[in-house]
Protein backbone atom coordinates (compact mmCIF):
# COMPACT_ATOMS: atom_id res chain seq x y z
CA UNK A 1 0.00 0.00 0.00
CA UNK A 2 1.35 3.12 -0.90
CA UNK A 3 -1.67 5.55 0.54
CA UNK A 4 -0.58 7.98 -2.56
CA UNK A 5 1.74 9.67 -0.39
CA UNK A 6 4.78 11.43 -2.39
CA UNK A 7 8.05 10.92 -0.06
CA UNK A 8 8.13 14.59 0.46
CA UNK A 9 4.65 14.25 2.15
CA UNK A 10 5.94 11.52 3.97
CA UNK A 11 8.81 13.65 5.21
CA UNK A 12 6.16 16.32 5.96
CA UNK A 13 4.19 14.14 7.72
CA UNK A 14 7.19 12.95 10.05
CA UNK A 15 7.99 16.47 10.29
CA UNK A 16 4.52 17.83 11.54
CA UNK A 17 3.64 14.83 14.23
CA UNK A 18 7.37 15.64 15.50
CA UNK A 19 6.47 19.00 16.12
CA UNK A 20 3.41 18.53 17.51
CA UNK A 21 4.94 15.69 20.04
CA UNK A 22 7.81 18.44 20.55
CA UNK A 23 5.63 21.48 21.65
CA UNK A 24 2.73 19.65 23.20
CA UNK A 25 4.94 17.55 25.59
CA UNK A 26 7.58 20.65 25.78
CA UNK A 27 4.23 22.86 27.26
CA UNK A 28 2.79 21.13 29.43
CA UNK A 29 5.69 19.35 31.28
CA UNK A 30 8.84 21.84 31.14
CA UNK A 31 7.19 24.90 30.39
CA UNK A 32 4.14 24.40 33.35
CA UNK A 33 7.21 23.60 35.61
CA UNK A 34 9.21 26.25 34.79
CA UNK A 35 6.83 28.84 35.31
CA UNK A 36 7.56 32.53 34.61
CA UNK A 37 8.10 33.56 31.31
CA UNK A 38 7.06 29.86 30.15
CA UNK A 39 3.74 30.28 31.52
CA UNK A 40 3.19 33.77 29.84
CA UNK A 41 -0.09 33.34 27.99
CA UNK A 42 1.24 34.28 24.33
CA UNK A 43 3.65 31.89 24.85
CA UNK A 44 2.08 29.26 26.19
CA UNK A 45 -0.59 29.71 23.38
CA UNK A 46 1.72 30.28 20.58
CA UNK A 47 3.05 25.92 21.97
CA UNK A 48 -0.21 24.66 22.26
CA UNK A 49 -1.55 26.47 18.83
CA UNK A 50 1.36 24.83 17.22
CA UNK A 51 0.85 22.03 18.70
CA UNK A 52 -2.35 22.26 17.24
CA UNK A 53 -1.82 22.92 13.91
CA UNK A 54 1.20 20.45 13.26
CA UNK A 55 -1.76 17.10 14.27
CA UNK A 56 -4.32 18.86 11.72
CA UNK A 57 -1.73 19.14 8.99
CA UNK A 58 -0.69 15.56 9.36
CA UNK A 59 -4.67 14.59 9.34
CA UNK A 60 -5.07 16.30 6.12
CA UNK A 61 -2.31 14.63 4.64
CA UNK A 62 -2.83 11.85 5.81
CA UNK A 63 -6.85 11.82 4.65
CA UNK A 64 -5.65 12.45 1.46
CA UNK A 65 -7.37 15.81 0.88
CA UNK A 66 -6.57 18.42 -1.73
CA UNK A 67 -6.48 21.15 1.04
CA UNK A 68 -3.78 20.30 2.90
CA UNK A 69 -1.68 22.98 1.19
CA UNK A 70 -3.67 25.32 2.76
CA UNK A 71 -3.34 24.19 6.18
CA UNK A 72 0.15 23.32 5.32
CA UNK A 73 0.33 27.39 4.71
CA UNK A 74 -0.47 28.45 7.72
CA UNK A 75 1.61 25.47 9.79
CA UNK A 76 4.53 26.51 8.46
CA UNK A 77 3.71 30.34 9.89
CA UNK A 78 3.00 29.10 13.38
CA UNK A 79 5.71 27.20 13.19
CA UNK A 80 7.65 30.00 12.33
CA UNK A 81 6.82 32.10 15.07
CA UNK A 82 6.48 29.70 17.32
CA UNK A 83 10.09 29.15 17.46
CA UNK A 84 11.50 32.69 17.09
CA UNK A 85 9.35 32.21 20.56
CA UNK A 86 11.07 29.43 21.91
CA UNK A 87 14.50 30.91 20.82
CA UNK A 88 13.63 34.24 23.00
CA UNK A 89 12.84 32.86 25.91
CA UNK A 90 15.68 29.93 25.53
CA UNK A 91 15.84 26.44 27.32
CA UNK A 92 14.21 24.75 24.13
CA UNK A 93 16.74 24.23 21.71
CA UNK A 94 15.08 20.89 20.52
CA UNK A 95 11.79 22.78 20.18
CA UNK A 96 13.31 25.36 18.02
CA UNK A 97 14.51 22.69 16.00
CA UNK A 98 11.49 20.88 15.24
CA UNK A 99 9.57 24.20 14.65
CA UNK A 100 12.30 25.51 11.89
CA UNK A 101 12.12 21.22 10.20
CA UNK A 102 8.38 21.24 10.27
CA UNK A 103 8.27 25.01 8.81
CA UNK A 104 10.72 23.79 6.01
CA UNK A 105 8.24 20.89 4.95
CA UNK A 106 4.95 22.08 5.49
CA UNK A 107 6.39 25.40 3.21
CA UNK A 108 7.15 23.29 0.15
CA UNK A 109 3.95 21.25 0.41
CA UNK A 110 2.05 24.54 0.32
CA UNK A 111 4.18 25.89 -2.91
CA UNK B 1 -15.58 33.78 33.61
CA UNK B 2 -15.68 35.50 30.12
CA UNK B 3 -13.17 34.14 27.95
CA UNK B 4 -12.16 37.08 26.63
CA UNK B 5 -14.91 35.70 23.50
CA UNK B 6 -16.88 38.39 21.52
CA UNK B 7 -20.91 37.23 21.21
CA UNK B 8 -20.20 36.82 17.47
CA UNK B 9 -16.88 34.37 18.83
CA UNK B 10 -19.33 32.13 20.89
CA UNK B 11 -21.65 32.15 17.85
CA UNK B 12 -18.66 31.31 15.23
CA UNK B 13 -17.33 28.04 18.14
CA UNK B 14 -21.57 26.93 18.14
CA UNK B 15 -21.71 26.82 14.27
CA UNK B 16 -18.12 25.45 13.99
CA UNK B 17 -18.84 22.64 16.72
CA UNK B 18 -22.42 21.89 14.78
CA UNK B 19 -20.81 21.52 11.93
CA UNK B 20 -18.27 19.27 12.78
CA UNK B 21 -20.50 16.98 14.58
CA UNK B 22 -22.70 16.81 11.89
CA UNK B 23 -19.86 15.82 8.92
CA UNK B 24 -18.63 13.34 11.29
CA UNK B 25 -22.11 11.76 11.84
CA UNK B 26 -23.29 11.85 8.62
CA UNK B 27 -20.17 10.72 6.96
CA UNK B 28 -19.82 7.68 9.39
CA UNK B 29 -23.27 7.07 9.40
CA UNK B 30 -25.55 7.68 7.23
CA UNK B 31 -22.86 7.73 4.14
CA UNK B 32 -21.33 4.60 5.17
CA UNK B 33 -24.55 2.89 5.48
CA UNK B 34 -26.31 4.14 1.61
CA UNK B 35 -22.61 3.50 -0.07
CA UNK B 36 -22.57 4.24 -3.80
CA UNK B 37 -21.95 7.95 -4.48
CA UNK B 38 -21.94 8.44 -0.82
CA UNK B 39 -18.71 6.63 -0.16
CA UNK B 40 -17.36 8.00 -3.36
CA UNK B 41 -13.80 8.73 -2.35
CA UNK B 42 -13.76 12.78 -3.04
CA UNK B 43 -16.99 13.51 -1.48
CA UNK B 44 -16.21 11.24 1.66
CA UNK B 45 -13.02 12.76 2.06
CA UNK B 46 -14.50 16.09 1.91
CA UNK B 47 -16.64 15.58 4.45
CA UNK B 48 -14.07 14.12 6.88
CA UNK B 49 -11.62 17.04 5.89
CA UNK B 50 -15.04 19.11 6.90
CA UNK B 51 -15.53 17.88 10.22
CA UNK B 52 -11.73 17.98 11.23
CA UNK B 53 -10.86 21.74 9.81
CA UNK B 54 -14.50 22.97 11.96
CA UNK B 55 -13.20 20.83 14.97
CA UNK B 56 -9.73 22.93 15.06
CA UNK B 57 -11.12 26.57 14.14
CA UNK B 58 -13.05 25.63 17.35
CA UNK B 59 -10.43 24.53 19.42
CA UNK B 60 -8.19 27.85 18.07
CA UNK B 61 -10.88 30.05 19.33
CA UNK B 62 -11.07 28.36 22.55
CA UNK B 63 -7.51 29.22 22.87
CA UNK B 64 -7.55 32.30 22.32
CA UNK B 65 -4.86 32.13 19.25
CA UNK B 66 -4.94 35.24 17.09
CA UNK B 67 -4.01 32.74 14.53
CA UNK B 68 -7.80 31.52 14.57
CA UNK B 69 -8.47 33.92 11.43
CA UNK B 70 -6.42 31.96 9.58
CA UNK B 71 -7.84 28.80 10.27
CA UNK B 72 -11.31 30.15 9.72
CA UNK B 73 -10.60 31.45 6.77
CA UNK B 74 -9.65 27.78 5.06
CA UNK B 75 -12.57 26.36 7.67
CA UNK B 76 -14.90 28.98 5.17
CA UNK B 77 -13.41 27.41 2.05
CA UNK B 78 -13.88 23.88 2.79
CA UNK B 79 -17.27 24.10 4.82
CA UNK B 80 -17.83 26.00 1.38
CA UNK B 81 -17.34 23.11 -0.35
CA UNK B 82 -18.69 20.48 1.11
CA UNK B 83 -22.48 22.23 1.12
CA UNK B 84 -22.25 22.38 -2.28
CA UNK B 85 -20.98 18.98 -2.53
CA UNK B 86 -23.32 17.43 0.22
CA UNK B 87 -26.13 19.17 -2.24
CA UNK B 88 -25.09 17.23 -5.68
CA UNK B 89 -25.15 14.03 -3.77
CA UNK B 90 -28.72 15.48 -2.24
CA UNK B 91 -30.53 13.43 0.80
CA UNK B 92 -28.21 15.40 3.28
CA UNK B 93 -29.97 18.98 3.84
CA UNK B 94 -29.32 19.31 7.72
CA UNK B 95 -25.39 18.61 6.87
CA UNK B 96 -25.83 20.89 4.10
CA UNK B 97 -27.39 23.56 6.21
CA UNK B 98 -24.85 23.19 8.73
CA UNK B 99 -22.38 23.63 6.39
CA UNK B 100 -23.56 26.76 5.26
CA UNK B 101 -24.14 28.94 8.67
CA UNK B 102 -20.53 27.60 10.05
CA UNK B 103 -18.69 29.19 6.46
CA UNK B 104 -20.51 32.36 6.73
CA UNK B 105 -20.15 32.61 10.80
CA UNK B 106 -16.03 31.80 9.81
CA UNK B 107 -16.24 33.91 7.03
CA UNK B 108 -17.18 37.17 9.56
CA UNK B 109 -14.18 36.18 11.92
CA UNK B 110 -11.60 35.63 9.18
CA UNK B 111 -12.32 39.14 7.65
CA UNK C 1 -31.68 11.30 8.92
CA UNK C 2 -31.34 9.95 12.31
CA UNK C 3 -27.94 9.08 12.75
CA UNK C 4 -28.80 5.83 15.18
CA UNK C 5 -27.91 8.61 18.36
CA UNK C 6 -30.75 8.08 21.17
CA UNK C 7 -31.89 11.18 23.01
CA UNK C 8 -29.66 10.31 25.82
CA UNK C 9 -27.08 9.85 23.29
CA UNK C 10 -27.59 13.55 21.91
CA UNK C 11 -27.15 14.79 24.88
CA UNK C 12 -23.98 13.02 26.02
CA UNK C 13 -22.64 14.57 22.84
CA UNK C 14 -23.94 17.99 23.81
CA UNK C 15 -22.33 17.80 27.57
CA UNK C 16 -18.97 15.87 26.57
CA UNK C 17 -18.65 19.30 23.82
CA UNK C 18 -20.04 21.57 26.18
CA UNK C 19 -17.36 20.45 28.68
CA UNK C 20 -14.54 20.49 26.67
CA UNK C 21 -14.95 23.81 25.59
CA UNK C 22 -15.41 25.42 28.77
CA UNK C 23 -12.14 23.63 30.45
CA UNK C 24 -10.26 24.05 27.26
CA UNK C 25 -11.35 27.83 27.64
CA UNK C 26 -11.21 28.26 31.14
CA UNK C 27 -7.71 27.08 30.80
CA UNK C 28 -5.78 28.65 28.12
CA UNK C 29 -7.37 31.80 28.95
CA UNK C 30 -8.48 32.41 32.82
CA UNK C 31 -5.59 30.13 34.48
CA UNK C 32 -2.67 31.34 32.26
CA UNK C 33 -3.92 34.68 33.29
CA UNK C 34 -4.45 34.00 37.04
CA UNK C 35 -1.14 31.95 37.62
CA UNK C 36 -0.02 30.58 40.76
CA UNK C 37 -2.65 27.69 41.89
CA UNK C 38 -4.39 27.90 38.42
CA UNK C 39 -1.15 26.99 36.39
CA UNK C 40 0.12 24.38 39.27
CA UNK C 41 1.38 21.47 36.44
CA UNK C 42 -1.38 18.93 38.03
CA UNK C 43 -4.43 21.12 37.99
CA UNK C 44 -3.26 22.43 34.33
CA UNK C 45 -2.86 19.30 33.00
CA UNK C 46 -6.29 17.75 34.77
CA UNK C 47 -8.29 20.60 32.60
CA UNK C 48 -6.28 20.01 29.40
CA UNK C 49 -7.04 15.69 29.99
CA UNK C 50 -10.42 16.57 30.61
CA UNK C 51 -11.11 18.80 27.45
CA UNK C 52 -9.39 15.89 25.61
CA UNK C 53 -11.22 12.91 26.72
CA UNK C 54 -14.65 15.13 26.34
CA UNK C 55 -13.21 15.58 22.67
CA UNK C 56 -12.56 12.26 22.19
CA UNK C 57 -15.57 10.97 24.22
CA UNK C 58 -18.37 13.21 21.65
CA UNK C 59 -16.00 11.71 18.84
CA UNK C 60 -16.80 8.22 19.10
CA UNK C 61 -20.28 8.62 19.79
CA UNK C 62 -20.74 10.58 16.67
CA UNK C 63 -18.91 7.76 14.51
CA UNK C 64 -21.06 4.44 16.02
CA UNK C 65 -18.55 3.00 17.61
CA UNK C 66 -19.07 0.63 20.38
CA UNK C 67 -16.04 1.51 22.17
CA UNK C 68 -17.50 4.85 23.26
CA UNK C 69 -18.87 2.99 26.56
CA UNK C 70 -15.40 2.61 27.59
CA UNK C 71 -14.08 5.92 26.69
CA UNK C 72 -17.45 7.44 28.36
CA UNK C 73 -16.22 6.20 31.09
CA UNK C 74 -12.65 7.25 31.46
CA UNK C 75 -14.24 10.31 30.62
CA UNK C 76 -16.57 10.28 34.07
CA UNK C 77 -13.79 9.30 35.76
CA UNK C 78 -11.69 12.36 34.21
CA UNK C 79 -13.94 14.74 34.83
CA UNK C 80 -15.40 13.97 38.36
CA UNK C 81 -11.70 14.65 39.39
CA UNK C 82 -11.48 17.79 36.98
CA UNK C 83 -14.60 19.32 38.84
CA UNK C 84 -12.95 18.64 42.23
CA UNK C 85 -9.99 20.22 41.76
CA UNK C 86 -11.69 23.11 40.20
CA UNK C 87 -13.90 23.29 43.08
CA UNK C 88 -11.01 23.20 45.56
CA UNK C 89 -9.04 25.92 43.51
CA UNK C 90 -12.62 28.02 43.03
CA UNK C 91 -12.97 30.72 41.07
CA UNK C 92 -14.23 28.23 38.45
CA UNK C 93 -17.78 27.07 39.09
CA UNK C 94 -19.55 27.39 35.51
CA UNK C 95 -16.62 24.79 35.10
CA UNK C 96 -17.36 22.64 37.81
CA UNK C 97 -20.33 22.84 36.55
CA UNK C 98 -19.77 21.76 33.01
CA UNK C 99 -18.23 18.60 34.26
CA UNK C 100 -20.43 17.83 36.88
CA UNK C 101 -23.01 17.59 33.92
CA UNK C 102 -20.66 15.43 31.54
CA UNK C 103 -19.84 12.83 33.95
CA UNK C 104 -23.19 12.20 35.02
CA UNK C 105 -24.48 11.66 31.66
CA UNK C 106 -20.92 9.88 30.42
CA UNK C 107 -21.77 7.14 33.69
CA UNK C 108 -25.24 6.07 32.05
CA UNK C 109 -23.62 5.59 28.57
CA UNK C 110 -20.67 3.91 29.83
CA UNK C 111 -23.49 1.55 32.13
CA UNK D 1 14.52 18.31 28.44
CA UNK D 2 13.42 14.56 29.65
CA UNK D 3 9.81 15.41 29.57
CA UNK D 4 9.41 12.65 32.37
CA UNK D 5 9.15 9.92 29.23
CA UNK D 6 10.61 7.06 30.44
CA UNK D 7 11.63 4.70 27.48
CA UNK D 8 8.74 2.69 27.35
CA UNK D 9 6.81 5.68 27.35
CA UNK D 10 8.63 7.06 24.26
CA UNK D 11 7.99 3.30 22.55
CA UNK D 12 4.57 3.24 23.18
CA UNK D 13 4.14 7.28 21.84
CA UNK D 14 5.68 6.02 18.82
CA UNK D 15 3.59 2.94 18.25
CA UNK D 16 0.26 5.02 18.78
CA UNK D 17 1.33 7.78 16.28
CA UNK D 18 2.71 4.99 14.06
CA UNK D 19 -0.41 3.04 14.33
CA UNK D 20 -2.26 5.93 14.03
CA UNK D 21 -1.14 6.82 10.81
CA UNK D 22 -0.90 3.38 9.58
CA UNK D 23 -4.77 2.56 10.02
CA UNK D 24 -6.12 6.91 8.79
CA UNK D 25 -4.51 6.52 5.85
CA UNK D 26 -5.38 2.78 4.75
CA UNK D 27 -9.01 3.85 5.90
CA UNK D 28 -9.13 7.41 3.59
CA UNK D 29 -7.31 6.28 0.71
CA UNK D 30 -6.64 2.05 0.41
CA UNK D 31 -10.47 0.94 2.02
CA UNK D 32 -12.12 4.25 0.48
CA UNK D 33 -10.75 3.30 -3.31
CA UNK D 34 -11.26 -0.57 -3.16
CA UNK D 35 -14.75 -0.39 -1.42
CA UNK D 36 -16.65 -3.67 -1.27
CA UNK D 37 -15.63 -5.16 2.22
CA UNK D 38 -13.70 -2.41 2.72
CA UNK D 39 -16.32 0.01 3.67
CA UNK D 40 -18.51 -2.24 5.15
CA UNK D 41 -19.71 0.49 8.30
CA UNK D 42 -18.40 -1.93 10.95
CA UNK D 43 -15.25 -2.45 9.44
CA UNK D 44 -14.09 1.23 8.64
CA UNK D 45 -15.70 2.45 11.98
CA UNK D 46 -13.71 0.16 13.95
CA UNK D 47 -10.09 1.08 11.66
CA UNK D 48 -11.17 4.75 12.43
CA UNK D 49 -11.85 4.31 15.91
CA UNK D 50 -8.24 2.76 16.31
CA UNK D 51 -6.93 5.86 14.69
CA UNK D 52 -8.60 7.87 17.14
CA UNK D 53 -7.86 6.09 20.68
CA UNK D 54 -4.40 5.85 18.97
CA UNK D 55 -3.94 9.72 18.70
CA UNK D 56 -5.63 10.09 21.90
CA UNK D 57 -3.51 7.75 23.81
CA UNK D 58 -0.29 9.40 22.55
CA UNK D 59 -1.73 12.83 23.57
CA UNK D 60 -2.42 11.52 26.90
CA UNK D 61 1.19 10.61 27.21
CA UNK D 62 2.63 13.25 25.64
CA UNK D 63 0.67 16.05 28.56
CA UNK D 64 1.92 13.77 31.14
CA UNK D 65 -1.36 12.79 32.82
CA UNK D 66 -1.52 9.75 34.63
CA UNK D 67 -4.73 8.61 33.45
CA UNK D 68 -2.73 7.66 30.68
CA UNK D 69 -3.19 4.15 31.49
CA UNK D 70 -6.70 4.27 31.20
CA UNK D 71 -6.43 5.24 27.87
CA UNK D 72 -3.97 2.62 26.85
CA UNK D 73 -6.06 0.04 28.11
CA UNK D 74 -8.73 0.68 25.75
CA UNK D 75 -6.16 1.52 22.94
CA UNK D 76 -4.90 -2.03 23.34
CA UNK D 77 -8.47 -3.35 23.27
CA UNK D 78 -9.24 -1.18 20.35
CA UNK D 79 -5.96 -2.09 17.94
CA UNK D 80 -6.07 -5.80 18.61
CA UNK D 81 -9.74 -5.85 17.59
CA UNK D 82 -8.90 -3.74 14.59
CA UNK D 83 -5.62 -5.95 13.65
CA UNK D 84 -8.34 -9.14 13.58
CA UNK D 85 -10.18 -7.41 11.75
CA UNK D 86 -8.01 -6.16 8.94
CA UNK D 87 -6.42 -9.62 8.75
CA UNK D 88 -9.91 -11.35 8.17
CA UNK D 89 -10.62 -8.60 5.28
CA UNK D 90 -6.69 -9.28 4.27
CA UNK D 91 -4.58 -6.87 2.10
CA UNK D 92 -4.32 -4.55 4.99
CA UNK D 93 -0.70 -6.57 6.36
CA UNK D 94 1.06 -3.16 7.22
CA UNK D 95 -2.13 -2.23 8.98
CA UNK D 96 -2.09 -5.03 10.87
CA UNK D 97 1.54 -4.99 12.25
CA UNK D 98 0.93 -1.55 13.34
CA UNK D 99 -2.29 -2.58 15.41
CA UNK D 100 -0.43 -5.31 17.01
CA UNK D 101 2.50 -3.67 17.97
CA UNK D 102 0.67 -0.49 19.50
CA UNK D 103 -1.24 -2.75 21.16
CA UNK D 104 1.55 -4.88 22.73
CA UNK D 105 3.20 -1.66 23.72
CA UNK D 106 -0.05 0.13 25.20
CA UNK D 107 -0.62 -3.04 27.24
CA UNK D 108 2.30 -2.96 28.61
CA UNK D 109 1.50 1.05 29.57
CA UNK D 110 -1.86 -0.17 31.17
CA UNK D 111 -0.20 -2.56 33.50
Amino acid sequence: MHHHQSPEMKTCIDNCLACYRECLSTAMNHCLEMGGKHTEPQHFRLMMACAEICRTSAHFMLIGSEHHKHVCRECAEICSQCADDCERIGDMQSCVDACRRCAESCQKMAA
